[in-house]
């Protein structure tokens, strides 16, 4: 069977979209897709209601900044302080594209591996309680190599 | 024969160079090569003589913002409002080095393929009379991933 | 033996310590792992002390813009005016978490393979001189598709 590996480093919208459309895609075609969160990804795996604040003035200063969940990502051009994903998910809205947390779940369904990134968890003081309950697992570049060693299709996102 | 496959996802001219070195490299080493245009990557498949103006608010207005053409992209860094584009339009004249428009034309005769992707064009409201003739085909994630899963050489750029 | 080759192309620092990571993981998983830097990139490989004073006004003041070496990069979000990539470094020395420049030690020690972009160096103007003694090769994009054509994990970052 077909693998497909995805390193989800952006926590940008129009990106996070990009790399949902590939992996909810190959799911449906028979292939197994794995998507290995990292670094401004793994905010998209932030619970929305769990208020994170982690221990160390700089990590807290670093969680106020960064968006919590899928549903407050920026775009990464024309993100215009915010008025640029209204408009991009409005758009997706009037034309029955589902949004971030609409395929996020999608991936779920479909049998897509979402693995978190232990070594950003460590460095932003996030602990696994603070991530979605959708996260099947935590876990470092040992574990992503291994599996994108045995992938035909591996992207950097 | 080894297949490269590349998304080409960002609309920035840096990027667009890189893209299609790798392309138009790969082709004349004797690899087939594809390049999948989507997001903000599909207006450098834009006419620029076509006045692109899609039904809905939304839609004109990102249509306004964006760049038509291969002619008119930013750069990723040191984009300055314009300037950095034309310096390294210069710097790239001086040095013999082909534009993103040249390379596009080179990609062509090279036989590399060029595909549009079809669920920006819904989105965005680009119908494919908007885009250069040089488009071979426009296709959504499942032909993308049929390449992919073909190719050796897998990029997100 | 299977092999990782990364295109290196962003000169920011997250994505360097992510591009690191994954070579140097690959690395001491016993791949054979390759780096390519280029475009913004190859800011990465510039050499500290060595003031670069390419020829031509445009390469003069494109040098003089752009970080030289891997102690000054700058992060992709949230780097507001220089405040983040400080915050970032001090947060990863607080974690003990080996920065850029310690990363790239590490990559040369365990066997990866650091290749400088031969047409970026001939367009900004950088001679081999100016680039650090870590660098194994100088090459261009036929030489790094012959790379990655043997690669099972190909990456562009």
């Amino acid at each position: 069977m077909k693998k497909v590996t995805i390193v989800v480093f952006s926590g940008e919208m129009d990106r996070a979209m990009a790399a949902f459309n590939i992996a909810v895609g190959a799911a449906s075609m028979g292939m197994e897709a794995t998507m290995f969160f990292t670094f401004w990804g793994l905010n998209i795996l932030k619970r929305r209601d769990a208020r994170v604040s982690p221990p160390g003035f700089i990590r807290k200063m670093l969680a106020a900044m960064m968006p919590a969940g899928p549903h407050k990502l920026p775009l990464s051009k024309l993100n215009m302080f915010g008025m640029g994903p209204l408009m991009m998910k409005k758009l997706m809205k009037q034309y029955r594209m589902p949004d971030v947390g609409e395929m996020l779940a999608l991936a779920k369904q479909s049998g897509v591996k979402v693995i978190a990134c232990t070594t950003t968890m460590e460095l932003m003081g996030i602990p696994k309680a603070q991530l979605i309950q959708d996260v099947d697992s935590c876990a470092g570049v040992a574990a992503y190599l291994a599996e994108a060693g045995e992938s035909t299709v591996n992207l950097f996102i």
